[in-house]
């Protein structure tokens, strides 16, 4: 007992292309698998001309082709960014157009109005491919871990970030060359800012602290930070303390008080998420129930992405009732968003000091002063010029105490040659 | 709109216990979420006397009051063990009663009559927490990795064993000792065999590799080899040349033929399974399409076991037809089983060899005779008596050649001490 589905697909760039493949080359097994075979009728492109791959007949330009057929039930959108997309989507969602999507920006940024116009057609809403590629995680958090108050959620989910701080950390390597290298490899965009500034990640962690805490945390709410500042000489101290350096996505709750953030952090040698390298996204979480959990795979890419498009379109195709995420409420009455920078970690900090008596002692009376208390230090050799290299862990404490120090701190005392979080 | 469901519960030992606790806590959170609130009617425990925070009225010792009240759609099996588990469900499935199990013997012992009793009455069958308690591998490979074709999985399967493994590894402890420790912890059962000889994990492998490769695989099939003679030599041998020793449960697939073996295992130190610490388990699998993936979490514990149980309870109350696995079929005209030792792996093996000539010659020799070639060898100073250690680690061969070569070297050549197998 088959059923054909009939689908439209916006767009059939890389990630167009590996779900087409995947649906042609692996039919038999999906239909065996679920009883369904989905029948690409329509696919917007930008030009007939390419996509040779793709039968002619199937090929349009226009999007109304697609969106206002009938016969398809499904609209899959892979042009990402934010225009035309978002209205693209809207448009099909208003047509009853169930869609699924890999598109983070549109999700993140209009997240509210195209559940409404989904919820308004009966239209249904897929996007486990927004976010870390492969990794199912937006179905474990919305279908397996409901039973939990999610106390926080650590994120490795920028690939290109994550091979850039890899090979900085293996090979001593400095970012802009690293950077270079990950441009020529295709790893980075030749406009790398929206991955390295932290933009994507912070997409993807205002869509999953939203579907952790069951209240909406706005992409502006979330405090971002990326890589482009981070020195290679951080990275070495930090290893030598027993730490590695990853651009993390973190969301904490503290009972209705959220905080998100996106941030070069150091995490310990030992912890899980510090073994996942190069382009491989991972998601560590605990939950009052579940405990510790951890979620390892392919963030990007063709095929790893095209597989969560075809598990959310199986889903989109079997479903009886199209499900909607809840959020504010009398539960959660709005979950309150912590000012930008109004939370608490420790702090890793390397300085430049005068080789004199008493500065040591200045800046640990500053960082008292301040409620900063010093886990760990190192001095190292006395370099030109009568200055040496201080580096300071800090006990947690609170980010804005922390600033006020450093601006105590500088230029006076010591120069702060760098300030990183860290998370254990 | 919230719906009332009413269920039962056979056992309520330490998971069920749980499960009572996070519904009974987290109700509001969960109706919230779901629109489902879950009322407990009858419990099945052995004695009325325990058991002091459920209302007296819910206890009941008969199981007839669970699975023939009318009232009660679905049933928790928290029993464990084959029998009476085992005969239980397959009345309360009869009686059209869906049921939730985290009993992973009675599964992988008879999925199959199960599943046939489950299909007949319509009933569903649900059972994520039988196996790595609250990670939702079970969903993962029903729901999200559908369009995959998966090669391999690896799985830290057993807590027990792998709180053992990683105690000998960072203290150098021998397994007698920390066995022990464990046992006073409560991280191991009195009589601890099933954890520490491997069935356990063969029992979880036989459910994971079924439904990962579409064809059942019987627990029968599963190569089981436990923990109980690992020593604390091997342990430092393996660190030595940067591997960590797990007891890994293996499923791999090449076209239509299928291993699974559950062994002591070195893997490489940067493989994300070597920092999977402690009484946590892990999978990681690759398929063609995701690449290589890794979930990780408590796969014990009564509140983990209980989030898990619960994200099936509320499955199974929201679905509108419940869903059975597919095996055989012409795709997979039956996945052909591996005999029990045919399958090649790399292998670790430490020999006490004669400290005379010709002795590592002729060992190599039997190697290459048997088609093993050497990859690494270290030969550590001599020993009273005129011996040496010899520590090898072979490229891939054959088990069954591999074991062949060692009864040909023993015992006139070396002493062969130890033999564990190696992936990377």
């Amino acid at each position: 007992m088959e059923k054909t589905v009939k689908i439209g697909f916006l767009g059939c760039g890389n990630v167009g292309g590996g779900v087409w493949r995947l649906l042609s080359g692996f039919s038999r097994e999906i239909a065996h698998r679920t009883g369904l075979r989905f029948d690409v009728r329509r696919v917007l492109v930008r030009s007939l001309d390419k996509h040779r791959d793709l039968p002619a007949g199937v090929l349009t330009t226009r999007v109304e082709d697609v969106i206002d057929d009938p016969e398809i039930s499904i609209v899959l959108e892979f042009l990402g960014g934010e225009e035309p997309a978002h209205q693209y989507i809207t448009a099909a969602l208003e047509r009853g157009k169930t869609v699924v999507t890999a598109n983070k920006v549109a999700f993140a940024l209009h997240w509210h109005e195209l559940q409404k116009a989904a919820k308004a057609s009966g239209a249904g809403l897929y996007y486990e491919a927004a976010v870390c590629g492969a990794i199912p995680i937006i179905h474990t958090l919305e279908e397996s871990l409901q039973a939990n108050r999610i106390h926080y959620i650590y994120g490795i989910v920028n690939g290109t970030t994550n091979y850039i701080l890899t090979r900085m950390s293996k090979e001593g390597a400095e970012y802009a060359d690293v950077l270079k290298d990950a441009q020529r490899l295709g790893l980075a965009e030749p406009d790398p800012s929206s991955d390295v500034e932290g933009l994507d990640a912070a997409y993807k962690l205002s869509i999953l602290a939203s579907l952790a805490f069951h209240g909406r945390v706005p992409f502006e709410n979330v405090y971002v930070e990326g890589i482009t500042q981070v020195q290679a000489e951080d990275i070495r101290c930090g290893q030598e303390l027993g730490y590695t350096l990853k651009l993390l996505a973190i969301a904490k709750r503290d009972g209705l008080k959220v905080e998100t953030r996106v941030h070069p952090t150091f995490i310990k040698n030992d912890h899980p998420l510090a073994n996942i390298s190069g382009a491989f996204n991972a998601v560590f979480l605990n939950g009052h129930a579940c405990g510790d959990m951890m979620f390892m795979g392919r963030g990007a890419g063709d095929l790893p992405t095209a597989s969560a498009i075809v598990s959310d379109l199986v889903r989109a195709a079997s479903a009886q009732k199209h499900l909607y995420p809840t959020f504010e409420n009398e539960l959660n009455p709005t979950v309150a968003l912590q000012n930008n920078t109004d939370w608490r970690c420790a702090f890793y900090s390397r300085m430049l000091a005068q080789d004199r008596p008493g500065v040591l002692s200045r800046i640990a009376q500053t960082f008292a002063d301040h409620g900063v208390s010093i886990a760990a230090m190192q001095q190292k050799g006395a370099r030109a010029g009568g200055h040496v290299t201080l580096v300071f862990i800090t006990h947690e404490a609170s980010e804005q105490a922390m600033q006020q120090a450093i601006l105590e701190i500088t230029p006076d005392v010591a120069t702060v040659e760098s300030l990183l979080r860290v998370e254990d």
